[in-house]
């Protein structure tokens, strides 16, 4: 009931549009513990991504998303907060881009697409078409959940209800999060929506984007959890090279690779340029508890979304990425970009972060790769590469590289971090020696992550030969959160296939990661599988010293460890 | 090399068919850590379970195992273990069931029927048709993976080799695990195989248990990891039966619910008797890490297995569950009973027990039930039932009753436990005040398991309202494996359903949990989602204190909760 009297309170400044000044990025204004590669908003909570498009007029990227500016936990009324940048680095806040009709309701998730060619009629010949900008969204109301369109005839800063809203009613509280793309064979929006309850994708058509047609329903595929949410087609690229290094014994190196499963025919069909994959979130149920984010590869033909699969596979393996979208649009136009809610319903709300609750992911870049997750498959993979500017206000400094070092147990290497800032980047290959796969002896090494003020404070990664898995330990923190909140799941692993198989028992593995305040994203082997995890340590005590360490002789050798601060 | 060298000094010992006494539950040899429930080997290693089949003359239930008894690590050779049980619950080690024909080779997982018309020829008139067992295994060598048949002429204790063996070779290393069932329908033996590393279940039929033909493969389903293991067809019985109060508001009380996504056709058919399910385990890549194992519910017409639905499903939410196996026959004919490896490999090797090492799960009871996992849906969900026979040697004692108890902060409620024996059982059914879902506090109870000789060590298990989520907190040990494995993952949580919808913001809850020294099974409402966890406290630091607590005024009321001590 508090938070609910300050919204009253507020409410009428809000429709003004911004009431936050956008200078979060002004080092005056630096708050010490804020991420400042992954976006927040100034104050308040947010959660998913919405309307993520790209101007290609102004060649600015927008990020609207889920906004309760008043509190640090979720509330209603529910806007949709807004966000530009340049670069999908730096970002600058832009206010509220528009609100619900009513206190007590939402303007939930949804997506914007550049109607380029007027065929809502909304637009008149002053407005670019790259700039037509609407905006597909969710009313929230006690009594149910209806789809609203909104349009921006100024780029997308200030909305203007559609007079014929809502355009999807099917009397139901759980009918929510529109994705529009466009479909080109068809010549037609298509529009995803999740029947969250009844675990469906309902897949509709238009030629006008307000009056909309159900084609079909994808239904009980994955994991179902307790709800469907923010289902989202894409169109992905297929990346056809595969090194030689990378296959299995057994297969040739040709572009033309192909599992058998992919097809019925069983041929080895040549690779098509594209694929369609269906982003999928459910909440909560996830297998690690609360959200996961997961997606299908498959066939799309206007209609009907067929995956090639009946398998099961996750966007992010971690336990804080959820909501993922796709940006309607990309500045090289074929280019599948999207960001993700990097926090879990299980606890999101309860974080120690403040005056800022929750942060998006950073922006990723997929492809669909061919990769080997054993020795006898080649399968269809979803890559993710993030994509980083770093070349602006964040100076990259080259702190500490080692190459070419076996680990041994007398011969720990450490580095003390000069100037921590808690924001910093590495990059790791190292190898195996595969004889210890399925040995009787726990052989790992690990990388601490320790805190400069307090070195009890670690984040831990490592990787044990006989699992051959990658695991991640953020539990080792004095936050009474960390210690406390028992959804917080502490220790993670992750499988994934060598990068490289270097000779008979000489495999190799990659890593790229990303610490950024109290966010750290893992890419392993250049993002065939990813790990977004939140950690907490205590108050600016950033990272200061990194520990590499084994206790078994010669069995891991570093080949290269390259850590980057940024301030 | 140390271990190999004792394998082969006891090598000829093996083939006498036991050279461990099978005095595992004489209290003369009490070992205070062991699990009283739950199978274990007397020494050395094990891990899944094999062959399991009842034998209706005799009334005798037959466990085989992999067992490698001269190391508490896996090595070859591996043996067939074998142990006996008039009740489930109270087993007799009965030595070695076979062993590989080579010292550096393996007799891998596999399953037993029983030949009752002798299709096999394997069988005279001599012995009994309720006990003429067939065993099917994988031999596992360096080269290669190949299926082979033994037969007992003796009732299961002894086995013959088939002088036709290899039933089945592709010359692969990865084909393994072969299961056989009766198909009524089509007269004939069916057999379903993993071809581990292309993710097939290939699934076989012959007339003869020996000449065999591929009818089909089911691929790419569920979660695949690194690879499939351990596929198994079963014709599960369906209970209609499904209470008003568990029935979301829109749906009819009728024996008839039935949700549209099951057939094509949409329509609310009636429930058939049976369904068949196919239960599948994939190692490594686990969402939770290392080990899981899923199952699909849908039609086997002889030759095809066609799941209802995509969906992607666990039969144990839990970390320590794999490798299950139904039993061939069952007491009451039609009844599907089976047990799990209670391990993961992640860490299976590595936990501190001894002389043995790794347990068996309680053998569970299966059907198909209908429950709304949502306030919108009606799913089929696989129902686990434990089976626990408490009557002989174990003595029942109630020991602790609470009922109709709302929990106070001021109020918390504490149990010492007399004379601790770490085995012991509690029913717990408790309502929630729903208006705490997706509020802002953080609002939970829980229940501290403490160690009698250290109370600082405690299992934890709690639910909290707003992610409507029970947890599990397995990290609070003094022991070094708990403290610094970085695959023992500490929290786990579980979603599940109210088991009943008391008003329109009352729901309740129910958890049935055994604790057996190291292993903890949680059932939660009535079954319809376990989760199977080791913890470990120091030596003999048995559960001597419960304590139950909330930090919320009135939330929660215990409308029952019984402690049973076992000895």
């Amino acid at each position: 009931m508090k938070v609910f009297s300050i919204a009253l309170t507020l409410s009428s400044v809000v429709f003004a549009g911004s009431f936050y000044s956008s200078n979060e990025t002004d080092t005056s204004t630096y708050e010490a513990n804020r991420p400042h590669l992954h976006y927040t908003a100034p104050s308040g909570w947010i959660n998913d991504p919405n309307g993520l498009w790209y101007d290609a007029k102004d060649q600015i990227w927008h990020l609207y998303f889920q906004y309760y500016p008043y509190s640090e936990y979720w509330g209603e009324p529910l806007y949709w907060g807004h966000s530009v940048s340049e670069d999908l680095t730096h970002w600058n806040y832009s206010g509220i881009a528009f609100s619900p009709p009513k206190n007590n309701t939402g303007a939930f998730s949804g997506s914007i697409v550049v109607d380029h060619n007027n065929t809502s009629g909304f637009f008149n010949d002053s407005i670019d078409p790259r700039q037509r900008a609407v905006a597909f969204w969710t009313y929230n109301t006690p009594e149910d959940q209806t789809q609203f369109v909104s349009y921006s005839l100024d780029g997308g800063y200030n909305f203007t209800p559609y007079s014929g809203n809502p355009i999807l009613n099917i009397s139901s509280t759980q009918h929510r999060d529109p994705k529009v793309v466009w479909h080109e064979e068809s010549q037609k929006w298509i529009l995803t929506l999740a029947h969250s309850q009844k675990y469906e994708v309902l897949i509709y058509s238009s030629k006008n984007l307000t009056s909309w047609q159900l084609e079909s329903s994808f239904s009980h595929h994955g994991i179902m959890g307790y709800q469907y949410e923010c289902p989202g087609l894409a169109r992905v690229p297929i990346v056809k090279t595969f090194h030689s290094d990378e296959l299995p014994s057994n297969l040739t190196d040709s572009d033309e690779v192909w599992s058998n499963s992919f097809f019925d025919n069983g041929t080895n069909s040549s690779l098509p340029d594209t694929a369609w994959v269906l982003f999928l979130s459910v909440n909560p149920g996830a297998p690690l508890g609360g959200s996961v984010n997961q997606y299908f590869i498959g066939d799309f033909n206007g209609t009907h979304f067929v995956p090639y699969t009946s398998q099961t596979r996750f966007l992010d393996v971690g336990k804080d990425f959820y909501a993922f979208q796709a940006f309607f649009n990309s500045a090289g136009g074929t280019d599948v970009l999207g960001i993700a809610w990097a926090s879990n319903w299980e606890y999101g709300q309860y974080v120690p972060t403040t005056p800022w609750k929750s942060s998006m992911s950073l922006v990723r870049n997929f492809t669909i790769r061919q990769y080997a997750p054993n020795p006898e498959s080649v399968e269809l993979n979803l890559n993710s590469e993030p994509i980083l500017n770093l070349d602006g206000q964040l100076k990259n400094e080259t702190s500490f590289k080692i190459y070419n070092q076996t680990l041994l147990p007398s011969k720990p290497l450490s580095y003390n971090v000069s100037k921590p800032t808690g924001v910093f980047e590495f990059d790791l290959t190292f190898t195996v020696d595969d004889s210890y796969y399925n040995n009787t002896i726990f052989a790992d090494f690990s990388i601490l992550f320790r805190g400069s003020r307090d070195r009890e404070e670690y984040l831990k990664i490592g990787y044990e030969a006989n699992a051959a898995s990658f695991y991640i330990d953020r539990g080792h923190s004095k936050v009474s959160f960390v210690k406390e909140n028992p959804y917080f799941t502490d220790r993670l692993s992750v499988l994934n296939e060598p990068y490289e198989m270097i000779s008979s028992n000489l495999s190799s593995y990659k890593v790229y990661g990303v610490f950024d305040k109290n966010i750290l994203e893992l890419y392993f082997n250049d993002g065939s599988e990813v790990s977004t995890n939140l950690f907490f340590f205590s108050d600016r005590n950033f990272v200061g010293e990194i520990d590499i360490s084994t206790k078994h002789d010669k069995i891991f050798i570093i080949r290269n460890f390259e850590f980057r601060q940024l301030r």
